[in-house]
């Protein structure tokens, strides 16, 4: 059993994580630290897990956390890099599912997260955790970054092009949508039912977090500079993000359905649908796949890839139980075998 | 043209008001107050009123208040009997939204609302504003306590019965349904999208501020004690509510359909639907009316009273500007003659 | 293994049993009837199920069903009890998602339903499979009618009070409200969603098929006459049930909160909650716990009991699971461990 | 008064036209057709409409049609060309809120629609009725086809742009999202609340209808030819479309906000916002405005515009009566004051 603690699990993406790791075989889930919540049962915040969880959040103490085989930071961004240098001398492993060891420049993180970082000497000790690219970096690895949800989804849905050279790099376009559970668990007016659903808006067009991120990632693959313009959408649902994803072809003979089929043939959690098709978020609500789907109207030179997750679990908490399986050497899938909930 | 203010403009009720005095041609709307927003144009928080409304927020200044015919109150409980006595004694009618005139007894109204009543003096003075009771007290009052959501759909299905006698008055059940708008434009994680959406809860079971106040109304009508049990419940929806009335009969040879067609007949925001119609709550979305049904299963001795109006109108900021329509003596139904918006 | 099939897999209930049969570890899954749909694969239509539920819908044939350990009946009601007869005859156990078996009167049964009873002879042969009233008749049952999603929540909620004659049974009332899922999967107006969203309403006030069952259930309880008003009203949400029940007590001096802990401390799928705690809809969506909770304002004669399910799981599929456990000598909760998916 | 009818007003345009005539001062509502629904009262079908629109449907009945002074079309694509040339030569005006006239190109429209035209020879006749674009055509013009929803949100964003030959109007790419209230009022799975609600897709992504007709509005802008890719997504909410429009600059020196400001400074309903804005679709729910913001990321050769409308009313039923005001040399904005409902 894998002696397990969460920091930080009063968000989203913690009691997603919890409810994954209460039904996982192979975790004893030790504590979970909250500071504003300390003494409270988690169960009475999040009474989905009644029954399930029967433990209280507590004070994050480093000798409780340091006799656990990981950690899991479910923490806002600039809260693990302060902890997770002495957690990794205790021989602690750790995954951060924010965003403070994501980004390999400590000088692009401080341009975008708005402070210096606190451990600038651990980026490259990081490993960025998205599987179906770096499994076996994240197999040896004792820090993990967890991905971005919007930069899983567009990173799975560009990467078989890019890695093959077959589309301009310079103008791609990335339009994505996604559901309010994204913004997080935070007193916030713009987040109000009466506000954000029965509407549709654009925000952070002048500039997102996660396009240094999702940069970063392609940049990696294609071995040029990438030049991305993302737009994210507040869409009025709570879990899913759809991706939509533009590019200009370089050359058009290649057999675009075959490649992608292929290049994801032996992934668990990566599903690629006839050509044509449009995959619904809804068919990932609820469970750790990404669906994409491909499409060239009227055979142009614009690819349009489709690619869809929960940005709860691909997107956060359900890749970062992968990471871990894959970090401990269990099955990938191991307490991720849940269907998408429809409807 | 009447000079009117609006003293707290920047929550649910705030902006509805603003919406229909900006369209209203009788209406001359001369200052917002705020104090947390002073200086901010208006239509910057809500962009529905680009173009239509051209002030900013200002702070609260009795001086300018002073000068208008009428100040509505869109304050949250508690401001506005603390300015109240000044402004009348200027001369100035005064229409108030929230709650501090509502109730006629001020230890009860101290009990409910946590806090001495700052001018216990002026309840008797304050005509409850709910004109299918009270019109001809509205025409002659300088101050109108404009009834809750709740209240008005309750006490308007109650009402024919219960004037005539014909409910056994001690054992009522008002099983209430409500749309997010009703918690207001403030921020909580209760009422966030992504906790409020996709679910129905009960809330207030032990006892809710609205149920003195609906009580005090039909034991007007009746003229005896009532005892409601009051069970208001939150909607996964923005605007609505939808009142189920539960009563018992006395007597069970009346025509309850003819008797409420006819209590309702002259009434321009009170629409009897054929007998056991099921009004939904969005035939009424953006509209003033109450929309009224009967049913009586298997003609047993319980009658089901189906009560449905948008919280934001008819249970606010539409009743207001009916209210001072009375007031002025202007046509009752001048600015809210608009039509439900479907779908 | 369990050899299983499903007849009419293409509706809501269907859905939701394909998906936890396909994760059910004791379950061989055979065949997939539907009679419109057949040759289509079953992923193509609920894409959620693309690799995990790999066959096509078929026309159903008695000899392929016949050779089943159990048949599920997802269809509407009228088409189970065509076949039944000659199912059991070739020793397959049934269990109905459909109304066919849940009443014991054919007479009653023709009334609701609207056709006369096509085996009325096994009406008593049938068990009502709900686990907490009838464990021991299901576990010795070969056909079970799987209860009504409404009957589940209403029955659960009263029973404790109707085993123990502390209320009156003839003036109950129960005011439901279910998710639009409960309508079922099929061409029509008025669960569109630009229909049904956003708004509220009652339906069926003048009687509805859910209201005998819930009778004929309670009256075993009572071993007395029991007269229900029943008024089931539609929600702005997907899936979930909130049954607020209100009762008169006979005596007021018992500690209901005690009593209702001890009658479902050892049911796996009744949790009582804290008494005046409101249940939410989403702290049970996705799983098949139904959550309880009492009131009893102002320590008055009327209590009220607050009751949650998932409609589509301890409302129907999640229901026939547990009994298909208890039928096959299962542990009761396997396969069905999942914890509601929060938000 | 102007004496109207509306063949086909049973669905979603059909009620949201009969609510902005009903409403109109200078209208006179004469007569409402529809095959299916003939002798049902109009608001038994739509109760937002009780008490002010008193008639019921009937059969189109030409003579009746013939005595009007307008026909608006509410109608399935292919209804009105089979109507038009017998009104036309009656004298009546008329407005088609359906496709049959808005692609100049017979050959086109029968690519696109699926069938010959029925009057090819009035499609030189027929203005576009985008009165941005075509203010003084429309005047003069006997037969407006109304524009689609998607195409007055993209043309009214891109025109500007385009106009001055500021773009590669070779790759231009339009990403649009809209609400459910699109697909109409008809029994239809796919768009059931348990099926659209909480999730979002793409669709039509090989084509759409709406490609030609934006096209061909662009064109008549740029004199020459224009390559657009268009992908729209249906969006979990009823009304409203936001698009999202990419294009490539081919000079970086123009003032782009001064620009549309200045284009669209006369236009009672197209509102620029500030640079940098992210207007929402509910900033026009239930409004004619188009609000339409401009960014350019990084100041780079990428301009995003995004623009919102209503789609029953700026992408319909509002247009229509925008244009009957122009046709009728009424105030273009009578009848169409409203101001958004927000929340």
């Amino acid at each position: 059993m894998i002696k397990v603690a969460v920091v930080g699990g009063t968000g989203y993406t913690g009691v997603e994580l919890l409810r994954l790791l209460a039904l996982h075989p192979e975790v004893s889930l030790q504590v979970i630290t909250s500071r504003s919540e300390a003494g409270i049962r988690v169960s009475d915040m999040f009474p989905n897990l009644r029954g399930h969880v029967d433990i209280s959040f507590s004070e994050p103490d480093i000798n409780v956390l340091g006799k656990c085989d990981l950690v899991f930071f479910a923490t806002p961004n600039g809260v693990a890099m302060k902890m997770v240098p002495e957690l990794l001398s205790l021989g602690v492993k750790v995954i951060d599912l924010a965003a403070d060891f994501r980004l390999k420049s400590s000088s692009l993180w401080e341009k975008w997260y708005g402070e210096p970082h606190a451990c600038p000497e651990m980026l490259g000790k990081a490993v960025y955790g998205l599987p179906e690219f770096n499994r076996k970096e994240i197999k040896e690895s004792v820090l993990v970054a967890n991905p971005g949800c919007y930069p899983t989804s567009v990173q799975l849905g560009y990467a078989p092009l890019i890695k093959n050279n077959l589309i301009d790099v310079s103008t791609l376009i990335a339009d994505c949508k996604s559901g309010v559970s994204g913004a997080g668990r935070k007193q916030s007016v713009p987040f109000l039912q009466a506000e954000s659903s029965e509407s549709v808006k654009a925000y952070g067009v002048a500039g997102h977090r996660h396009n240094p991120e999702i940069t970063q990632g392609l940049q990696q693959l294609s071995k040029t500079d990438v030049n991305l313009v993302f737009v994210p959408h507040l869409m009025p649902m709570i879990r899913g993000i759809h991706s939509t994803l533009y590019a200009t072809l370089l050359k058009t003979d290649t057999d675009l359905q075959a490649l992608y089929e292929k290049y994801y043939a032996n992934e668990p959690f990566v599903d690629v649908m006839p050509a044509g098709s449009h995959p619904e978020t809804r068919s990932v609500k609820g469970s750790n796949m990404c669906r994409i789907a491909l499409s060239r109207p009227n055979n142009g030179n614009t690819v349009i890839i489709l690619s869809v997750i929960d940005n709860l679990l691909k997107g956060a908490a359900g890749q970062a139980i992968q990471n871990m399986n894959i970090m401990f050497g269990l099955r990938e899938s191991q307490g991720l075998e849940s269907i998408a909930i429809l409807p």
